[in-house]
């Protein structure tokens, strides 16, 4: 079969990956489930794994097929699957996990003792056919098209998973902050709208992102460019601060507007990581604000989103590209050329 | 009567506050007090105050009366003033708040939009009488004594909060760090050890406080001058790290341990504000891991802490020290020579 | 003034109070505020009272004016009252409290250890005026109307608390049943679905109010009289149950539904008490589900309702009645024939 | 092997089980554990087994082996078991769980939707082999006897869940009441003082009872044959009542304690079920409290459990019995004639 695979890494995204030809995978372990790739999403860590960024955090062998949002058709099941059969569309979490460690009977699945994760550690899903486990699919309600849902695979249960942690702290009346209106982002925004009656107010420097989140449920959009976001935040929160900020850039200017614009007790999410954080430990003091990471989201959350998805609570921006033209995906999406989310369909 | 008070902001502790003869404050507002101080504790925070460092956080003018942990006897209330009377010994809560703003009626103390903070923005308790109000004052059981409390105003329940914060996480065969066993880390640490059942690892410099930490409850100590200590946090933790860091120094080196010692999922909680936080957003979100400011606490939690020390959970360590002397004890503290809290006994 | 009072308690609604001329109230404590009261609800409530079903409960001396969901205008205020002005527009949480006991300080208002609470325990809104104090007044943003917003006092708080409770474990694919659409379900089905994501479900005898429901968001209806409500909600669950069942009616029958309908972990929610709870203590091990008892809520929760009333988010279907009829409204209450809420206008 | 085996359901508990040859388990399925029993504890369920009291809520056929507190050695593994390998000594958590629906992906073992329950839905441990799987077996360290720890599979993580229920509530200086110090709550009663600063009030009938309640950490012990318990708790308590009650015992009287000793807010757990709940939905209502059904725990709670006793936190007072004499055992308890807890040694 046909697969994208990295050589080595590399900051030309020109010609990132190469198009191989490759061995099917086959079902071996009595858990092991085989999808026919029908929609794997591009994503901002694509290309972070080309430019070598994620070397020094996990375990990664060359070439590897990169691609972790993906959804498709089942083709083939181990001898003790119980959950999916040989025809059902499913969309894949991006971690295959073992069940038995701790963190996973604590149902926190991204941190897996024995985890392995296709298109970061092992081969993914940019290739006609994705090696995966009983433990990642999840079944797809009969009306959900593969190829449209795949990006919520990773983008849409990262954004879940942040949202989710932050509506439990909002009250109506409190004030929510999406910086960022992107890929992740416009997914946060509706996951904010459809489960909370916070008030939420999105900053972008593209005013067509603004454009849509007022569209998706915003109640007021600020340039950063031109105007000041402090001063935006204390008069539309009476000087009280935002309670939760969703930060879906993660660069240094970003995380560096915590300390003016989140209230007391409240918390930074840290969800894109374009930069730093530098911050005097004094400053999270004064405010009593937390620098919270937040790193994809469990297998239920991913439940979740599909729940929202089916019943037409989250809406995704997607465009299709064949594999042949991948490397164009990640050229655009390194010029901040893509809207919405791009999707690769093998 | 007398008062130790700030004239200018300096590096120079030794001649930093001057004795001043000032007016003894009255019970003019319904709701006032006024305390005759027998115990006011000497906090990191002066000396902080001192060198000008939370002028840009607080309105403060000077000269001002420092001290903001403060015990002793009612000895003049305000017309309305009920759960107090004079004669009654009292712990006083560091900050005087409205009790009619969204953060008093949620319990949030530190949060008042009106809050006057005595020692920081108001006079303090360097000084025979202190001027505070109703809500701030916790009578004391019988037998505590209001000199060898005082420390607990701040120092103790700053601790309490971080240490509260931290404890609704750990479950028995977690870890918790516990790093600087000074006049806050000793009080964390028979917090966690009273209200977990989790596994304490303390870090500290000195030899003294770790047998310190040792004698009151730590499983383990480390000393990170001469060992490794992300290693030996894997070792104790068969790798999973620790669920929970308390870091009473916040200096650049020990928040910069997070990534390295603080289990997937888990806190570093920054109460100390000795130094930065440099750290790429990735490695926050690759760990899903939190930095988490922390303030004082809740005056429930002064009740709380209180309820410790009461049932003898809970050993100040202090030594006690004349008006006349607390320059010295500004010096000392600034130069490490201080064993658990000092408290200056106006 | 005008006052409707209850002399004796009786089972006969249509002479239940008299309406007395009484002294108006006159704001005497530093933090005393008196209302020309403009709405005043009628609640199920006041027909309890009337019967004498609070008299073990809470202290009661008769003759006593009932209404406890009061909103008007400040017309006097106590020399220390800084949060409100004569002139404004008022929603009146419904109790007075203290502000200086340990469950006030705990934003816990419901449970003050000094709790006055007109119109239960002292004399309430069936008047020309009520006196009240600052820690129960909540501002209204400009376009409220005092008449309309009355009932949000108690009936809304109260569907607003148990909700918030209920939303907190609800997650999207979750289903939440509400069992009775009258003055109070009407308005938690409201919250629910601006508060969560959940699959709302609505039982009511009445055609009328489950077509009520579906219009505000209910996605299923269900008729208990002519369908098996287990059956319909393992149905409609896939034989999970609902995870949160809002119980507005709290009769003998419907809290026996918990059993058969509530999710394992999941809560039956007493919020109505028109009868009893029967069950064995293994069917609540067995499901390990919860019964839990509701009452009012907290005075930040009602700033909370104001906000979502303020947003669009919750609408209440109100009729008017002058004081003159009041003993009118209480029979018609008692006889089921209000549709959502009558409010006396004195 | 032999096996002892219910025939059918009897109040007879001197003849309720026989002795019978029958095959031993084998390992089959990939997962399969087959674990030789070294200690099976009698819990007074096993009694409403035999009286028919689990009929009408679990599937059961017989003859059925009961017994579900198992711990021994690992004899036989299936084919894809990692975490346990053969002569591994183990605690056998309860169910046996399947690991792929929804609430096992969220750490809810107990209410797997596949789940089977040796010696209450299949074969338990009273006999010499018992046949389990992967994801119900703990290793255990080196030195903790199987013997001993057996009992805590079931009677001890009980006793845990619910009290950690709890402890996530009470705070120093609040009060928690338990209801029964026998077999679980001796357990529950250590777990409490472990995990939380809270004050442990402790009812039993029996003077021995008090007694090791108040050698376990309890700060007061009541007779309710003799003591007025609403008096007793509300003088101990400021008449704030205790912020939680865990109940043992389950019965009529002990149930209908709850609105008189809960304080406002709290809980009173269910986890004895020897009656029934009969109570007004207005009492739920004026105290706010609730009724909270705990049905034994989670895997990863009994991996709590065991770190508990691996460092001397939890003390279990057991006496031994062989596979012979398991009738006696049954009567025994049924008279209230055994202290702690009694384990079978097949």
């Amino acid at each position: 079969m046909q697969a994208a695979r990295l050589h080595e890494y590399t900051d030309d995204m020109a010609t990132a990956l190469s198009i191989d030809e490759v061995d099917r995978p086959t079902a071996e372990a009595s858990d092991d489930v085989v999808v026919e790739v029908e929609g794997a999403g591009w994503c901002q860590t694509d290309n972070h794994i080309i430019e070598g960024m994620w070397q020094e955090y996990v375990p990664q062998e060359l070439p590897l097929t990169l691609g972790h949002e993906n959804a498709g058709t089942v083709v083939e099941v181990g001898s003790e699957v119980n959950t999916v059969e040989v025809g059902d569309s499913v969309i894949c979490h991006p971690v295959m996990t073992c069940g038995t460690c701790r963190p996973c009977r604590q149902g926190e699945d991204m941190y897996c003792e024995n985890v392995r994760f296709p298109g970061l550690t092992h081969d993914g899903g940019f290739a006609e056919f994705l090696h995966t486990n009983e433990r990642a699919v999840i079944p797809l309600p009969g009306d959900v098209d593969t190829t449209d849902i795949a990006p919520h695979a990773d983008a849409g249960i990262t954004a879940y998973h942040a949202t989710k942690k932050a509506v439990r702290e909002l009250n109506p009346g409190d004030t929510a902050v999406v910086i960022g209106v992107g890929g992740l982002g416009h997914i946060g925004l509706q996951c904010l709208d459809a489960m909370s009656a916070a008030d939420i107010v999105a900053l972008d420097l593209k005013e067509s992102a603004r454009d849509l989140a007022a569209g998706l449920g915003a109640r007021h959009t600020v340039d950063p460019a031109s105007e000041d976001v402090p001063g935006v935040i204390a008069d539309l929160t009476d000087d009280v601060g935002a309670q939760q900020v969703l930060d879906f850039v993660g660069a240094d200017q970003t995380t560096a507007l915590a300390p003016d614009i989140v209230a007391a007790g409240g918390d930074h999410h840290v969800i894109g990581y374009g930069g730093h954080i530098h911050e005097p430990a004094q400053s999270l003091v004064d405010g009593e604000f937390s620098y919270k990471g937040t790193l994809v989201g469990r297998y239920t959350e991913l439940q979740e989103l599909v729940a929202l998805v089916d019943r037409g609570e989250v809406d995704l921006h997607t465009s299709r590209y064949p594999l042949s033209e991948i490397n164009t995906v990640a050229e655009r999406l390194e010029h901040g050329e893509i809207e919405g989310r791009a999707v690769i369909t093998p």
